[in-house]
């Protein structure tokens, strides 16, 4: 406290001119843009979280979920040829080095928005190993290669849209058609694997159940073939079969999928396809156990946040996190956990690097894959 | 505008002092708490509602939320004797009277918490007709059976906790060693599942797989299993079996039951358990299309919401809808929408009687139930 | 781990399997309602409040709230005659024992709210000791004295609401006419206080803004003002003048009471009405100076909050703390920031009682207030 | 509906494949980013937005803030020779032609954040017109030209950090050691405001209280006076000061410089020194009477977005609103309130383009500022 007040009660200088310890020498100091710099204008992504990085509050979040991401896709272990036949589980670079796998997440509404051009980039360039999603994950990505989503407002009346057809989905439209049109696409799908279902069951009798039974279909398959019938390039599914990236979802019945599958228990009755969920929990941490290094990156919350995490739980935890979603914690709801939440469980290793981004991944994610994936390094 | 002040532009005396129409008659005036009632000391559930009911903000809602609610559960059509055998598809209350079929559906963390009790008082008394829970939601009421679960805090590190082997939901602890003793449980349980599924493999050879088949086990049937099993009246599970109310959980491998099933794929090798998502979807469908009039009341979002909503749709939308959550819709999340999003889908009809109440479930839903469900009423 | 899966790999026992350290005796089970108790039907709030204590989550906070506030308007401390006479500085009750000095904040929209009978119920019974508010937080209540505030709907539309009118506070609705009434209502009060100012600085001369100087109007004199000349037992106004509690309000222009003055501005000239909050700054921190205990009830963020913790410390931290609202910390906000985060400035003592619930106050403030100021105790 | 499956019960059909109307023309695809281009590379502020416009959710509601910054800042009516002397109220550009006047808002902790140097450039440019901040607004610009800011973390304990004399602001942290510069700077200033105000009240006798008295000191001059004073162009005060760009903050008591007022009121007893909020409403809302259009840009909730909306009420409404912050409406707070529920109130007019942008002002104002502001256009 300066001498310039000397009639100043002592505990008025004492609680609010408190003096403070020195400043630690690694203290990062409050840093914004530099606009006296070239690059300063029109900004290019890298340039833009690179300042961000020193912001505070979620900027400083986005930087760092940006090094997160760049940490877990540029790992690097040993060459393959220096492991035993029986180490070699994971995933390895072209050049033939340990890299990690990566789980993304997303929640259905991600892929009615545009945001599923960017997920669809992340499969195609396979810069992802495994996807989880809900049910409106899987199909939308199907209708949308039949016909197109359209915006809309959060404001539209719920009762004129439903007179009209149109469903909504936040600031979306859906038109109804766009279901029917789904439903025409895959019933003979359906068709075709209750076909093979019973084809199999009979052959292989009482082994039908059996582990790998091709009798059994699951989530994971139906959702590599549905990527494979609709063989089109504009698809998350389409890429995730051709590269050979699995897509769990282990509720795939509910949404249109389900609609239709309760469809079809008309049709095809007596008989009836059936989807086991027992397998893919078996897939899932299967990989999570190979993975040399685990990163997660998962856009929203729900079943698609706590399965990834889960998986992650039986490799004693991931190596690397990034949450991007709007929930909070006060409420108790694994939706909302913070990445300390996980570490508890150990779903994330205590020593990973690991972030949670507060924001509707719609206006965080195009840039942080801008200034990663997109980077051009 | 008064002509105290002549010297005022015309620009704010028309913009500020504009004047209004007539209120219209059917307003209603906005009104808290009268303390001058005997009644407003230590007050009860029900005197607390009706005085929220016109305080405005949620408070507001909360006591539209109980209207809807005993409207749901007062709701009587006509007498069974009254209708064709056909068209007896519903549920009935105890004189023959026709009434809404009511789901609900919670997020696994509110098993968790204390909020279960109350969850269970319901099943017990038969209050519901459906659930839908997320796996935590069904493998937490098992565990509570066998160990407690302990109040903590938000804020205890992760690290620690993990070192200690206490696993942090919010602000509750649960120790792992609850997990030991549930997998100790159940695995004799998932053994006998399994060797009745072979069972009935081999006797029913290529039929196994059709509808209604012994051999296909579905989440509803293994959650109706541990009911029986569990034998404990603190359970939701237990009350549920007891009372024939179906819980519906497409997703149960998410949890630790589905860590439960992936363990004993290596045990039961070659042989697997399988679990079917199909006939439930069609079970769940079967109830709303069946139902005179549905209610919905879920509690949290994700799956478990879009899954009732979805199943209200098969019916052209529920009669009733009170939404209890966090969530926000400008993520355009199906968790954080409000009920007029299911109404342009037909998940809610347009002229049912619907409110979100934006809370954390376990601050408001005591106050819900004791001034309804156990309002003595 | 059990031995009944002697293939699991060691990992996964392991991982997921780990054993946890005792449980500490001190730990508290969750749980939650004994339904099977009398005082179970159409709940006391006492009696539910304690229920929820064990609940987790928010039910828990709310618990905890209801603690610290019983903790801190039953504190007492020694006789006024054991001080000496400088040290009577802070407030005693009847007895002439030291209690705790509360202060308590509400942002505008709760006086809209039927909350005001909650706020004016404190106020009437002298359960508080300062109040700050936000402008609206002041004029509403007077407006309220005048004309009705109405139930709405939040997703009333603007425009047709502004061609009648109608001004929306979130799912409250306004008449236009009520602010013309106010009008008409405070300018002859304004004329009275611009020429009781005119006067005395005639009177006073250079001395006219000294401490003290009865010519310098403030925010808190002011609303002391309007409290006396409305004169109407529904407004927390009148009660405040009535039992000498003050009102703090430093943006008093950031309203309606603003347009008015702002209006005046036109009628008065060369004249003006004057406002210093240097005065009333002086007064709130004093008033923190002298307290023998100091406890903050919040409700809201934004200006109200911090000003209370500010306040605060100049006493080096409160001694109870109970915030209620919505705000988040992620975006760095204030209104957001959680007690701990004050403890950080010394604004809470570092061993104070403290909680923050996270819920708009009208779902919970009723229920707490009548499980401790109201509850008979 | 497809005529696939003949044994669908009609409800389902009815229900489920329900047609929809035509799609109108005018509705909009949603489409994402097509990473086939070459400028989608480490992509640039213009491209990124211009993608997001079609995104849907708050992507969406980014595109549109840029749009209707860069209407606002685009705007030209005609030319000053054109309108009578009288009429040249507003601003006008170098060429002479009308423009509009951009009130911007935002909260202390922004200033705090890395942000501070994106606003410090908009005022600098000249880009606003005038500016409403909280106390901390103020003051922590002074004080980062004395000391820097450091990032910390959410999660910092807040006793450990008392006792080290570090204040958390979210994951910031400021040494209390700056405060104590910033006193050791501001009191001479305090000093030698007081020694003015007692010179003109001394010279001006009874009309020390009237208008546009340069007795009467008030938060908008003391703010120019601090801006002066700094004389670093690292501030934003300092460019304001500069470049006559007002800075309002009626509660400027509500800080570090209310502390310091109030200290220095022992100091100066029995004199004191005087802070006036009538003069500075007159002075905003004259503001917004005199602009021929206006544009809001609020960061935060609270104060400094009521009090922009309140002056623009002034005018009948702003022309053009963009709202960034993290509030909702729910709880029925001036801080969550959408756009819309300012137009019913008359302070955005009804045919003014606004949108609210759902996130921390920290993650979408650098990329919007990049986008419009600092695009090079």
């Amino acid at each position: 406290m300066s001498h310039q007040n000397e009639k100043l009660p002592d505990i008025l200088s004492d609680a609010v001119l408190k003096a403070s310890v020195p400043v630690p020498e690694d203290f990062v100091e409050v840093k914004g843009i530099d606009y006296s710099k070239p690059e300063s204008v029109n900004m290019r992504a890298k340039d833009l979280i690179k300042s961000m990085r020193t912001m505070g509050f979620q900027a400083s979040s986005m930087g760092e979920g940006c090094e997160i991401i760049d940490e877990m896709r540029s790992w690097r272990g040993v060459h393959r040829d220096s492991l035993e036949e029986h180490e070699r589980t994971g995933e390895f670079d072209d050049n033939g080095y340990q890299k990690s796998t990566i789980f993304m997440g997303y929640t259905s509404n991600l892929i009615s928005s545009g945001l599923r051009d960017t997920l669809r980039y992340l499969v195609q360039h396979k810069h992802v190993s495994a996807i989880v999603a809900t049910a409106g994950g899987i199909e939308e990505d199907i209708i949308k290669c039949l016909a197109p989503t359209y915006l809309g407002e959060f404001s539209l009346q719920g009762s004129k849209l439903r007179d009209q057809g149109m469903n909504r989905i936040g600031n979306l439209l859906v038109p109804n058609d766009n279901y029917c049109k789904f439903e025409e696409w895959i019933v003979p799908i359906l068709d075709k694997l209750l076909e093979e279902q019973t084809e199999a069951a009979e052959k292989l009798g009482k082994d039908a159940f059996d582990a790998d039974s091709p009798a059994v279909l699951t989530p994971s398959k139906l959702i590599d073939r549905l990527g494979k019938e609709i063989n089109d390039e504009s698809s998350v599914l389409y890429w995730a079969h051709k590269n050979k990236i699995p897509i769990f979802c282990p509720a795939i019945t509910d949404g249109s999928i389900g609609d239709m599958l309760f469809f079809h228990t008309f049709k095809a009755s007596p008989q009836q396809l059936r989807l086991d969920i027992v397998a893919d929990i078996r897939k899932i941490n299967s990989m999570s156990m190979a993975a040399f290094r685990a990163g997660m990156i998962i856009l929203g919350g729900g079943l698609i946040k706590h399965h990834i995490c889960n998986a992650c739980l039986m490799r004693n935890g991931a190596d690397y996190a990034v949450y991007i979603n709007t929930g909070q914690e006060f409420d108790g709801s694994d939706a909302g956990a913070r990445p300390d939440e996980a570490v508890s469980w150990g779903k994330i290793k205590a020593e990973a690097h690991s972030v949670k981004i507060y924001a509707d991944a719609t206006v965080v994610f195009p840039l942080i894959v801008a200034a990663t994936f997109a980077s051009g390094q």
